[in-house]
């Protein structure tokens, strides 16, 4: 019985549309899932009283605060969950870490590489997690099954991008989004942070990428888009893009590998589905299986809804949180933590850079010395 | 504030997979629209003590009971929420009404026209709904505003499949949907009431029928599939299938109108999409428009994430929910309600009847002078 | 090589879009296939001198003539092929076999079932064929191949549409196909022939039918829209629908079959495709295969080009024209020919009966004593 | 009337893959088009002899040689076509082009930069023409139409690739596509330089690239794949990739394009449809327009079948073909021409050379001094 489960107590920093996927995870995890935690979600702090105040009477907050730093040190806290923009990211995580919380943290996880190992050593005592929560897409989870019981074999090619196309729309010029200070950097970390993320689970280490950024808005601050080249440790080889100017696709969130036995495709935009060609189908009836991961045989969708019912966005984080408190309650790592999404931000260091010299950078020589030891 | 709204206690009964979707909605409502009451979960019901324990543990429900006798007539309850076995809506229905609750019920409402008519009747004077959940996919509102607005224009066809393959199962054989006692007929009351619902909501009256029911398993129950043509009032023809055996449909509830000024397309495994067809498209570029229905401009999606970002299943529950209470709140009548159900029930018993006459069928002659009063 | 082939005069009645697809199939069947006989257009004959002349100059008819009594009675030709108004197909045809000639018709054979019994009896000491081309759509053929080899298995279900738009459009409304006298019906004839020709080839025979027709345009002569159920003689059911007023639909011509080992799912509009679904697959990557039916292993696709490089709509003519061939060289009956067009026809007169009086209607019994011995 | 056309006699060198498809388009394109000469199949020429006039046999050729050198130098031949392996284009277009032949030819139009600037130079003075048939794919001529009409905008974005699966076959490893001396390079020529062509003429001028080359097959001659980053002259960016390695897609030629008032997609196994997105289209109904570009307000698609009724690969080259003999008559030049085609070339080198070196290539400098005047 419930009753019976460990309490954990959240704090959550920060209150926009992260604030509400993760608030609505805690509250849905134990509902779809047999979690082995009691989940209280206690402070809610952000920075307007009265905002922070309307949203935890919505998502049903306990308290709400405005101080993240008296916050993150109350006894009463187990969990700091921090969904602030970017440039919060490492303070709060790193004071959170050394109050003794386990810490979860929105993506990319930092402003940069050095920042990100900086958090990465400062939580490594806590259990800590990183809300690159496209990995636990169904259909994504299901693709990783795939890729490590050999169903692509040896990888040729790995396709990546993520188009959006709001970032040529005035009424958001000014969002924090667009500000560097704020946000460290536009498309790269906000969208290709996803992709590179799922590139190193379903394919594997970067070796050397070339990349371009382009900003299509006169004296904005970030870019609006980035391209890239990637060689992988593996042989194979890859191309990704990431913009906010893709005119007509609202959150096109695309991959595809090809390999020798097999390839896979997936839009999160039919988040649903997975497209899987199989080489070992007869030559006749060989063409992409076209997969509606909603099956007892597929990760997470049995907690859901039945076969072909289909799930969105939300379920997403929710199968996150619950994968993060699975291996607390058995004390495993949970993946992706800071250690992982460290090796995120040392790729996106790594774009910035191909894209300023102009040249091909190899990702082990740039960061030479610090990487985190997970 | 959320203290200051009027608090609604509800009563579920039953807690199967409806029972689930039930309580995510009382969950949820709250949380992603601003609604004008406080929702309690107050009594959870069902037959096996055990269970009902750990559902009522699982979602929140204040109480577990076994009796819905009692739990019906209980002054502390406001709303009475039906999800049991077709079998039990009317008496359960018919025992709320009378003891002044409001009433929500799955569907199909009943097990034939008159125990609806009888349900309808008993209902009339307290605020009632039927759980006809795809009324409230977005997409499908979104839909009923063009017709509304034009756009279809003089409607000339209307096709709808409901198609499903689980029948075909042996596993599921001895589930209570294949008991004549207790569902009433299979994929009839099953798939075929959403597709009549819709088609009444979108193309409206249906004058004439010619149906025919198959059960492909040996003394099996009920009709693992039914087909039908149809005339609708408006002058436009229509084909209705729904069935349990449609090997490799999961849950294909589809629907195609043509008219003349458009066309609407409409599947719901893709339940966030809909094709729209313009005919005030410059014909060089006249083709059906993938809309991604999660804009600021559709039903319902802004309450929930951004555009691109999808939602699921479970949503039409909630946005159902949301709309009885706004309907609640102003004192106007919610629709489907049961009258609106009745009407459902009368072309479902009119299919039967065809089917077995192996005639053409007029619905209103069908049910003369038992139609009811809404 | 060529020259020592033996020659086939061709004699082509008719010369619109039909003549067109004929001349084209004429021209191109030895140069993609290696077929028995050198062809020669020898006489085209249609009734406008000037229109003839030209045409023939444009495809290479030998002569131009306008009395189709003497060109059929001509000893120089071997081959009548009919692309008249489908009410000029009895007595060209019919007069054309009693000289003696092969005959191939355009479809419909006839302008109602007795009339096609009439012509298969004429033409039954003649090699006879009808131009049913959509049996020769590599992807249909591979339909059928799949069939026959169970991997459909017992049927469920059987659903075809054939969706255009053109008869909303008023350019069109003087055209013959709209004329009673000439073109017989209007959706029944023209598009339901089709589909019900694929039906019998996939699915077997019909037993009985439930049908509607509808003409959405006041005075219009021909049904615009022709709606049936169907009852297979296996067991299985169906739905058709042909309709000429299906708003942004082209040339849809589609079906799609459900059986117990697996299902198949065509669209004319993508007719280089087929969607296989195989319950052989591991469940957890089951889906619909997309094939790209253009391989080594599927039927006539290695005489056009090579795989992933599609053919178009006049490739069905051609395979046709080789299979008459090819079935003429071997001694062979070619198929479908008058006695199986008779067939089709019978089920047209069916429908047509069902809709007049509203009533199921038996396809053997309705024309018990009349069946053509093929 | 034909026989008042000039007649131009053709001769054709190799009888390949694109020898069939260059056949068809001389026998085809005065049938479909009313073109302003009568075209002679005259000469063929290949290596084998048997082969030769087996070929000549079945595509109606007046005759067979083996001698390339004395056809091209008869005086009874018009136009000399070249479909041999690419390391012959450049000795034949020159002999060719010095005895005044008109000369067409196959693409990748030489085996390098310097060698195409000389066949364009040998050229300059006959009418001459590339075979990069995909411009004269409906859907891409009204691509080509639409961001002429400004309905694309301000480019942003340019994405394309080229996906083929073959070359992981080992029963195609022996081809002269494989081979150095005779290919020049692999998917580069045979793939990109369609890609390359396409984004020229929709896109415009590209100014520097950064490019890598994979070949997975040991010890093979040439490229298995080819991917680059570009940045166009208009200040839009863009990647393509052209692979015989992508596992699962046969003839994957792919494009998008994103701009300020729009964005096109084109995929060659689909080649009737274009998708069209249209920022003009009232917000909620903004969604990509699935065009089949059958229709008579679409290039070229009147000549062939009426809307609806899909063409095939063959039919670019008639449309080639038809345009090339209409500049003929209008005394206008032909594009793509080899001076077009040289561009092409240039940016090959350049891809080769930024691959060779891993930096970016910016494109004038590379070919200072070199490029064509066209």
């Amino acid at each position: 019985m419930a009753q019976h489960k460990k309490r954990l107590n959240f704090a959550m920093i920060g209150s926009g549309f992260m604030g509400r996927a993760h608030s609505n995870a805690l509250r849905q995890a134990g509902c779809f899932f047999d979690i082995p935690y009691e989940l209280k979600l206690k402070v809610l702090c952000a920075r307007n009283l009265e905002a922070v105040e309307n949203f935890a009477a919505q998502w049903g907050w306990e308290e709400a605060q405005t101080e993240w730093q008296s916050v993150v040190a109350r006894k009463d806290i187990d969990v700091v969950d921090i969904c602030t923009p970017n440039h919060m990211h490492a303070p709060i995580a790193i004071a959170a870490a050394q109050a003794g919380k386990m810490v979860l943290c929105e993506k990319p996880l930092a402003m940069n590489f050095a920042e990100a190992v900086g958090m990465a050593e400062a939580a490594r005592n806590v259990p800590n997690g990183v809300w690159f929560n496209y990995r636990r897409v169904p259909a994504i989870a299901f693709a990783k099954q795939l890729v490590d019981r050999g169903k692509v074999g040896q990888p040729y090619h790995y396709r990546a991008t993520y188009l959006q196309s709001w970032g040529a729309d005035p009424a958001v010029a000014n969002a924090w989004r667009f500000r560097q200070a704020e946000a460290g950097s536009g498309a790269l970390g906000d969208l290709l942070s996803h992709s590179l993320d799922l590139a190193l689970l379903l394919n594997g280490p970067i070796a050397e990428i070339s990349s371009l950024q382009r900003t299509f808005v006169p004296n904005r601050e970030v870019d609006d888009a980035v391209l890239l080249l990637a060689r992988f440790a593996s042989g194979s080889v890859g191309t990704f893009e990431a913009t906010r100017f893709a005119t007509g696709c609202l959150n096109r969130n695309y991959f595809e590998i090809h390999g020798s036995r097999g390839a896979l495709r997936f839009n999160l935009e039919d988040m649903n589905r997975l497209e899987v060609f199989d080489c070992n189908d007869a030559a006749e009836i060989q063409g992409s299986h076209n997969v509606l991961v909603t099956g007892a045989d597929h990760p997470y969708t049995s907690h859901f809804w039945p076969p072909g019912h289909i799930i969105g966005y939300e379920h997403t984080f929710i199968a996150t949180l619950v994968d993060f408190l699975e291996s607390l309650a058995k004390g495993d790592s949970f993946h992706p933590n800071f250690a992982d999404a460290a090796e995120v931000q040392k790729l996106l260091d790594a774009v910035e850079s191909s894209a300023r010299s102009k040249s091909w950078t190899s990702v082990a020589a740039f960061a030479e010395g610090s990487t985190v030891k997970s």
